[in-house]
């Protein structure tokens, strides 16, 4: 990767009045959205949240922000403040609290709930700080106020940090629903009020930066909706992400236009929506919605709102196309992704779309219905905002280089001075000082692997070799030499897997490894660990050579 | 996989005059299409591709059709007839002719120079015959005829096949500009005769079935190249497939308007667009071509061409995404990214955007552009072949189960009987009997992978076995006990390679291996195979139970 401040060492101590600004992931990257502002002594965390992994790191369930900065001075935390209850800004909470569990968790209701709820998995009880918009807050020295934002969850917030250094507006995730189901709309007339007072660092949402125009309303999907519900003859079944309450509020409208009941799978989605439906986000009519377990008794006449969207391999959607699901997929049945697709998934979503198409279901997806809307704010959302705000400096966050490249040119061409616009990557610190703000060092700021218990312990080494063997296999060789005479005494014997399964191909190199030991020991070369780097030389020269191939070697050489 | 023709077994002999008809690639998955027809004892194959992998078959090069079926009647094939000079169309005729050099090839003036160049890599000379649309060839007992279709490479041909047994036509890859550079298009009025006379089967290329509507014509991203390019302060770089000369032509006419200068960059670029351009099919300006080597001179007024439009790590553009090409990208250039986007390609794609963004250049790309059109024909356009043609039996190809399915039904909608709409996997065996045709079996047909040097060798067990290293990596123990008395001689040694690399994890579980060998030595267990059994259970239950991971485990235990 290319550094865009190859020059910047650690920052100097933060002046006295001034506001430091550190995000811990979120930048350059989709995901583990988490910012450090600093003030007085004093820490205040927005997000905390976790990154899927890629192609690249194979093997690892979850990325954590790296909370080395912050590790030092976590007495000095005075809270964390979630912007809404997606995994990618609160899924690191339970990893910061196992840290220091009494750190306050600011949040709107529903957030709160999400995040509750996930921490009791953990086995943590949260201390929470319920919020709202419009509401204000003085959490240490951080002055605080919210703002609704809408998004593809209730309840987000945006949060305004007031300091003795200036202002800063950091919108969270959001778009700009004109018409959204639950008519909370991102209040710009707060923006505008705010812009008018005046902001000096805007952070801003950059997910569909590149993307021109305006993003869809949510409502605008029931019409496909409505129309494939009604015209599938037998069973219905809509995958989503199970935190999408509003995608599922209008699935079970459409069913009840349609008569059908509903059934919730998946865990996540039945947590979930319990808890919207508790809390007053979901409504559901009464008797509509049964019991997964009840199903049998019923025909075709229900929808299936499940998990899977994204072809994850455990989810209910992917179970259902293998065929090792409760729910058997057949002729008739219409199945509905209504959700995006996530770069990285295409193979795994397209390979169960072939599969469910397979059994006779008839699949229907964003790239052929109208069935799903993003829920982030497009180019010209952008635009509004940057021309109500009228902030003195930008700084886009929550995206990967090119889209916090298009999110800064969009500030630019709304007025804001080119070099006001900061595009940074994790662990950059900017300071704010005196409504001016900064680029003053960067700090150290990597990748945490969460892999099976392990949490920190995987490293970019652990990755290579796992690429490598992936990619290529390896070759084990084992010789027992005599540690006087240094003869082999056993061996070499040789393991290879993900190379080639023919044991036969190896008999040549075993004799090319007894030949070069023998000489090697002739000339006086001993130790198991210079005899150990002939036998890798030996077997790699002949695995490049003859079969152009470069497996991992793991020669070992024993004494006895 | 499940499988839709479950009951089917091997096929019973091919009747007299009748027609036999194996697809060993191309259907259910977009690659190494290739179809054995078979009359009179002869057989005719269509096309001989590769398949590119993906994320599930870690490390292999090239899939190849499984050439199993026809490996014992290699003497009776009277030829092999190539639609279009595309890899998943012509790159498996390598590996054919190594089994039977001299079969003839049949295709267009510039398919044949480009599988001809293909072979000289391998060191093959072929037998080829030129053939051209409106030609007819007899192929041992099979009519051939010619017939002109438009596609994103010229002179690509769809074919159509009479024998005894009645009439295919196999459209090979196409869509249907009405408006294509050359004036090549798509010709119907054959089809249309065809279709008078009467077509029995008719093989239709599937990759754009579920898309509605129609395919621009290959002109319309010229506003958006002459846009992008005459805009450009410094250089553009184009990044495209080397085989489209139609899009190379473009970019050149947009160069010649903006006075900028051409450099084709790749080797495959540069020797495919000598090929075109040798052959009349690219229409180069005197001096407008310029070399790689001589790009110093020249300041910013050119357009560079180049290979690497899906991310592959040892293309142009991956390398100066990388900064380690020749070319360093900055500040002023633009980049445009002329070219599909290959569903599993998008993290390799985006990252590649994204480094580009970071280095200061501005990437074009389909998503926010109209440069790239695609190359295969949509619902609208097939619709429009099914009423000219009106085949009595349909069999869609080039293409996953979704879209071969969306095709069928595309047929269908036509007024083809839904019967008669053959969706079949690689390997079933069609028999046109009569103008009729029907499903008659199935013959062994699997994935024949390229790794290295080697071919076939490769199995689904060492994939698996990869996909288990890549993610979890692997713990190798080895234990050197004596012959005798069973007692440890020397170890356990424990490597471990993508799992962790703290050695000292690795303590307590050497104590267990220990005791584990003790008392199973003291119970009177011996023999290599089986304490190693013992060491494999004993790690995998620490591993699981302590980590949650399960990584591959290789126990050896040796005797001296």
């Amino acid at each position: 990767m290319n550094h865009p401040h190859p020059d910047l060492g650690l920052p100097s101590p933060l002046v006295k009045g001034g506001l430091r600004i550190v995000a811990l992931g979120g930048l350059g990257e989709i995901g583990r959205n988490m910012t450090v502002f600093e003030t007085k002594g004093k820490l205040l965390i927005v997000d905390c949240g976790v990154l899927f992994p890629e192609d690249t790191q194979p093997g690892i369930d979850l990325i954590l922000p790296d909370f080395s900065y912050i590790r030092d001075r976590l007495d000095d935390v005075v809270g964390v403040f979630l912007t809404h209850g997606h995994e990618d800004h609160i899924g690191a909470v339970p990893y910061l609290l196992r840290e220091r569990g009494d750190i306050a968790i600011y949040g709107s209701a529903l957030t709160l709930a999400l995040v509750t709820a996930k921490l009791k998995e953990h086995r943590i009880s949260p201390l929470t700080r319920e919020v709202r918009e419009g509401g204000h807050e003085d959490v240490g020295p951080f002055e605080l106020e919210f703002v609704a934002v809408n998004h593809s969850i209730p309840d987000a917030l945006a949060v305004v940090i007031n300091t003795d250094a200036g202002r800063v507006l950091a919108t969270g995730d959001f778009k700009m629903d004109q018409l959204p189901l639950d008519g909370r709309i991102t209040d710009l007339r707060t923006f505008a009020r705010l812009g008018e007072e005046g902001v000096d660092l805007f952070m801003v949402d950059s997910t569909n930066a590149d993307i021109p125009g305006f993003t869809p309303s949510e409502r605008e999907i029931m019409p496909a909706l409505n129309r494939v519900i009604g015209s599938t003859k037998r069973r219905v079944i809509v995958a989503s992400f199970s935190s999408h309450v509003h995608r599922v509020q209008q699935v079970i409208d459409t069913a009840l236009i349609h008569n059908r009941k509903v059934i919730f799978i998946g865990r996540s989605m039945v947590r979930n929506m319990k808890i919207a439906q508790d809390m007053g986000y979901l409504t559901v009519p009464p008797g509509i919605v049964m019991d997964a377990k009840d199903l049998d008794s019923f025909d075709d006449n229900v929808v299936l709102i499940c998990t899977g969207s994204q072809g994850e391999p455990m989810a209910a959607l992917s179970r259902m196309a293998n065929g090792d699901h409760q729910i058997r997929v057949g002729e008739g049945d219409t199945v509905i992704l209504a959700s995006s697709l996530i770069p990285g998934n295409e193979n795994s979503v397209f390979r169960v779309i072939n599969e469910l198409t397979r059994f006779g279901a008839k699949v229907v997806h964003k790239a052929n219905a109208m069935v799903h809307v993003s829920g982030h704010a497009a180019a010209g959302e952008l635009l509004y905002c940057y021309n109500i705000v009228k902030p003195r400096f930008v700084m886009p966050i929550h995206g990967e280089w090119r889209h916090m490249k298009a999110n800064a040119e969009l500030a630019i061409q709304s007025g804001v001075p080119r070099s006001n616009a900061l595009i940074i990557e994790n662990g950059v610190v900017v300071d704010l000082i005196d409504h001016e703000a900064q680029v003053v060092g960067s700090v150290p700021c990597g990748f945490v692997y969460v892999d099976g218990q392990s949490i920190g312990d995987i490293t970019e080494t652990s990755l290579k070799d796992r690429r490598i063997l992936g990619e290529e296999g390896f070759i084990s060789v084992i010789v027992v030499i005599d540690s006087q005479s240094g003869k082999i005494v056993a061996g070499p014997d040789i393991h290879a897997r993900g190379f080639n399964e023919d044991m036969a191909l190896f008999d040549d190199v075993k004799l090319k490894i007894e030949k070069a030991l023998a000489s090697a020991v002739a000339e006086g070369i001993n130790g198991t660990h210079q005899l150990s780097q002939i036998v890798r030389k030996t077997v790699g020269g002949w695995v490049g050579g003859e079969h152009r191939r470069k497996p991992m070697i793991v020669p070992v050489v024993i004494e006895v």
